[in-house]
């Protein structure tokens, strides 16, 4: 079985970042929660709610990201018995890329480059597809499973995984 | 339709850039002829002819390599009635990530972010890819245009292209 596996939110954590960073800068206290169905910078001030577009274009943004729990030991066991891929949407920020493909070379060093692909569209063939973002399902004919993000808590059209142990439970 | 597209030696030329950095480095004096079915490093004196691993390591390889005669006006071309994507198996190099970017915003800044993909094994659903590698066609679904290269002209099991105004009549 092929299993394509999103970066961000998903194996990598851009949230934590965003608000340590408002915090630094605007002294803005965020804590890590958000309102179901809204976007972290829903919570910020507006006259800095777009800061985060600058930072996410900085280099280094997304080289020193934490891993979501749980993640390396999931991605290990998935790969024992399938082709595992990691498909990023990084094309939009070019600044990202050398620091998404070091920062896998750091913690996914098992996956190698064969199996990592940065893109805009998903145009990809594989038979699941782990993503927190419904846009990147469009067009995809796979098996869709959702990761919880605060972002997409009130979408009930997909099915969904809160964690890599529901990633492991039902694709294991 | 989908039209996946190559970089290497079919938008790009890096042949041509690999033979200036040899004779700026080693007076070797190749000319771009190449044997059929062989790669041009095998026309290199044993004892440097594995210095284009190293080029192609270095910053600013990609960046300013030639673009393939025809390539710019039939991308564009194709892209009127079609959804083009450019997909390179960059992963590897990761010093080219930035530069092919740059690159493809230079020559080909009509095809946006969305629509290129870096990568490894291109496990991409297109309906053709035209591509100089026959091992980028493997488990590829859709109709694979052999784009000629040296290299690959001893090959026949495959449907081939000989330049830019070929794709066109066969893809217009």
């Amino acid at each position: 079985m092929r299993i394509a596996i999103d970066m961000d939110e998903v194996l990598a954590d851009p949230i934590h970042k965003f608000i340590q960073l408002y915090h630094r800068d605007y002294q803005v206290s965020l804590d890590l929660f958000q309102e179901p169905g809204k976007e972290f910078f829903h919570h910020i001030p507006e006259e800095i709610n777009n800061k985060w577009y600058e930072y996410i274009n900085q280099k280094g943004f997304f080289r020193d990201l934490p891993v979501m729990e749980g993640a390396v030991e999931a991605v290990k066991q998935l790969q024992e018995n399938n082709e595992v891929y990691i498909v990023s949407a990084a094309m939009e920020f070019r600044n990202s890329l050398e620091d998404k493909l070091d920062w896998l070379g750091e913690h996914f060093p098992f996956v190698g480059w064969r199996k990592i692909m940065f893109c805009g569209d998903k145009i990809i063939k594989a038979d699941v597809l782990i993503d927190d973002r419904a846009k990147n399902f469009v067009g995809f004919e796979g098996r869709k499973l959702l990761f919880t993000s605060p972002h997409n808590l009130l979408l009930t059209d997909y099915e969904r995984v809160n964690n890599w142990q529901e990633v492991l439970a039902k694709l294991l």
